[in-house]
């Protein structure tokens, strides 16, 4: 951990503060800590060439079976890193898997555009997690 | 499944089309109804009382064992249904965790809110999936 | 302005000072206020009752005559208070307009949602300008 | 204008309807015409290279001397066109200005966020028009 110091105009700290007031936040630190940690994993995202991890949500209709097997196809020759896949039965019709990928940043999101556009896929979203170390 | 006609200006259509073209979409019927799913969820997710499912995924330092006790027991005596929970271990240092959520939505937001603030969560973000009937 | 100090991770402040090396920022301190400004603002906004400012952007075809005639009634009874409009030609068909507004951030929401889905407007953008006392 | 047909399952369709019933949309049409031109044109801000149109919203100090001489330097000897601008004085301290650009969308976002950081610019945004002919 390394201690430097900020300035703000006195509106601004105390905008800040009522709304630390009101969360969960133990410190301005950690507020300001999670502020910057988003703002540069969006950066590390749009490079595309980044070693970075991202969860990558579907929800699909199981009678699509053309859907099933291009997904597997898909998985077993992509260029990704597929470390796991939480499976859950929503009801007669839907399923929904999260799938936990490691890759560079640019073929995890061209890997997600892929099964989002597939037929039989009705929701999907790309949770873009950033680099270990920070 | 219900079919109408819709109207585009020449160039829109075009535009679309092109796009399609580049994409793994095997017709504007399938990109339109993935336009509509995703703009008709955020609506659901802002009225805060339907009954919905997230997956919230988060990356924390297992160091933290404040943070675990607290997860922990916010977990067991959290107002949405918690499905089930995947656990990586990333590091010697970090723990990367997709929990999959039932619940009202703004109780949804509020459980994630609470986490995401926690000392020891680097990063956190919680994909919004839809209605099942969609 | 106040001063106080923060701490972070070494691997977050070196990633932070690459980032500001490739960038016009004087200093970290004008980055993190810029965030913090960024993230109290769009707070404030969905509480829905603070009167702050707003930029409406609007495309829209000026062979549309019913539009314009709804867009001017609409300004003229209106709950927020249009500042002034800036008005461009882009072509034979379409008008680029710019429109300052002030008024509850509800009502903003609103008055810019009735227009965006008039019939001859094509794009519609809202910039979200936060207290001016910050 | 073209007509074709697309399908919806039963569901998304009444879901649908009920959202256009609750809002100022005339057809289905007008809605799905507004939902592609805003996906089509992010997608044209992503390229970088298209001629596209931006409203860049700023709020600032004008106590900044500093600020004001290097904004009015940089608009002079920039590469995008500056097609107007409109100045607001909000209070004793604080100006709003909404400056409307044509060129690059590259050449737009840098120029852009060339401003963003500068100390002085309290609050920044950056309306991403599209093409003129959708």
């Amino acid at each position: 951990m390394k201690r430097f110091s900020i300035s703000l105009p006195n509106d601004l700290l105390s905008s800040l503060d009522k709304k630390l007031d009101g969360s969960n936040y133990p410190s301005r630190s950690e507020f300001i800590r999670d502020l910057l940690r988003k703002n540069l994993v969006e950066n590390e995202w749009e490079q595309g060439d980044v070693e970075l991890m991202g969860i990558f949500s579907i929800m699909y209709s199981h009678h699509e079976f053309e859907f099933i097997k291009k997904l597997t196809s898909l998985e077993h020759r992509s260029k990704v890193k597929i470390i796991c896949t939480t499976h859950i039965h929503l009801d007669n019709h839907n399923c929904l898997e999260s799938i936990i990928l490691k890759g560079k940043s640019g073929l995890i999101k061209e890997f997600c555009d892929e099964i989002a556009s597939m037929k039989g896929v009705k929701f999907s979203s790309l949770a873009k997690t950033g680099l270990i170390d920070l």
